[in-house]
């Protein structure tokens, strides 16, 4: 396919193209994430989740900024779960009008969900792989931190970046067994607010409570994003988080989690659209529908009937 | 079972210890869920959904003691999707130590995640069913508001309430398109501080830019819960809605099309534990990781040659 040869060029039309495709469940999408596939796994990825508010956008431009100053070019997909919109228009341009954007060594692309949460996780882990192998050097996954599907979306990081901020409250800050859990790195920026010092304590006293068999204890770091106070320090901590990563088994046992993970949610969504498509072909669904809602069956020996129907 | 006949019958523990055995994925779960089944459909379900911090425990709590005044008996189910807690223990106790609590007409439960969300509104339903078979008239569907999730959860209600409250920002308000599109009555609580009419003026903006060709236009009501203002307004909208549902196809045509979606959700779910089973009994799906972390071969061929093994 050109579109395939022209993002293995480069072509940033290619990769926003390639990117649509998968966003709308096109035709083309599957024979393009097949074709490029063996030309993924080169691009380092890093997530950056929080709850609204905490300054993830401003931070990861930041950062990104570092790594550009590496030489390394970047790949960023703004995620939000609880946005119905995508493309540009909403998180890149209103929060990204700036230098960045105007950076032929960055990508930026924003993600809401259409449809499903899990349909958003799927598609976020392609996205990644197609700027993976458009050549970007490390991707970037910004997420709004808002339960399970931050988490679902953030798997698919080598290094995840926890961004919290004093003063929001328990109620919205959710410091929760989940979020602690995904975080390689802790953030606390606008740490200049009151109330850092104590959220840093909590976050401390958590994380000991929580620490594991792992060789990796957490660190917290603290920024001002806004001020670039506090990234330099941050992205040294990346760093060693990226070295801890490679040179232990880290990364490869990661790595392999996240196929087997994805392997199995792609036979889910094939499996989910085949019986879907059974189902309509057969023209007993509302039938069906109509004896459970009469009550004169319930649904499970209903299912029971069709899963015979279905499997091998 | 045992169980069923006490529960039908409407004992309280029988009703505890078949929401646990659903929470819990027991075996006797299906049994019960079956057995109920033609029992279920006579309660009237209630979805409260909005940010955290609105004030839906305590309009839920409000609302709840208007029915029960008029002799009705109530459920409530309040589920955090952000929450790894179930049981009475998180927000049942803590927010509810009131006299709701020692009333024998009133049932209450918290439900947290402990897996997928999917799972989570999977489970809500069963919950609201299982209530309903023990002869509760009016169940409510309490869920804190934060994307997809949300909007999964109150599938399950006849009438669906969204709970909005003044100042707290676009970020974290999210006057989004889901919401809107769920909302049968919106509710402005909190509504003596500063800003709750500009937010009243803006959704009824909102409201009128996505007015649908529903003959039910969603009104606004505006409350102080903690301080009981504006709730019996509140509730005479609710039951003019119960009427415009039950007077209408409204009713039908909502618990037709939830029948549907749940039946689908419960094949699906059959069928990835099918599947899942089937896969670990195969002992090939590491060696399939495998092939595919080595570039060897993509997922997507990997997916094909699985489906074709396992469907008809």
């Amino acid at each position: 396919m050109d579109i395939v040869k022209e993002l293995l060029a480069g072509s940033r039309l290619a990769l926003a193209r390639a990117i649509t495709a998968v966003e709308n469940e096109d035709d083309t999408a599957i024979a393009i994430m097949q074709q490029i596939y063996a030309n993924t796994g080169k691009a380092y990825v890093i997530g950056i989740t929080g709850p609204p508010g905490a300054g993830k956008s401003t931070l990861t431009d930041r950062l990104a900024k570092e790594f550009r100053r590496q030489g390394k070019t970047i790949g960023i997909i703004a995620v939000d779960p609880t946005s119905p919109f995508s493309g540009g228009a909403i998180l890149g341009d209103r929060i990204r009008m700036n230098e960045l954007t105007l950076d032929e060594g960055v990508f930026i692309r924003s993600m809401g969900t259409r449809g499903s949460l899990g349909g958003l996780s799927g598609k976020t882990a392609d996205v990644v792989k197609i700027m993976d192998a458009s050549g970007k050097d490390v991707v970037f996954v910004e997420t709004v931190g808002v339960g399970q599907s931050e988490v679902d979306i953030v798997k698919a990081a080598d290094t995840t970046v926890v961004v919290l901020v004093p003063g929001l409250g328990d109620d919205i800050q959710a410091i929760k067994a989940g979020i602690l859990e995904i975080g390689d790195i802790f953030v606390i920026n606008k740490a200049d607010r009151d109330g850092a010092d104590r959220l840093n304590n909590e976050l401390a006293m958590m994380l000991d409570l929580n620490s594991s068999k792992s060789d990796w204890r957490p660190p917290i770091n603290k920024t001002v994003a806004t001020a670039g106070t506090g990234i330099e320090e941050l992205l040294v901590t990346i760093e060693e988080h990226i070295n801890h990563m490679k040179n232990s088994d880290g990364i490869a046992n990661r790595r392999r989690a996240r196929t087997r993970d994805e392997l199995l949610f792609l036979l889910e969504e094939r499996i989910k659209r085949h019986v879907a498509a059974q189902i309509a072909a057969s023209g007993r669904l509302d039938s069906l529908v109509d004896s459970i809602e009469q009550r004169e069956r319930d649904p499970y020996s209903v299912v029971a009937e069709l899963l015979n129907s279905f499997l091998r």
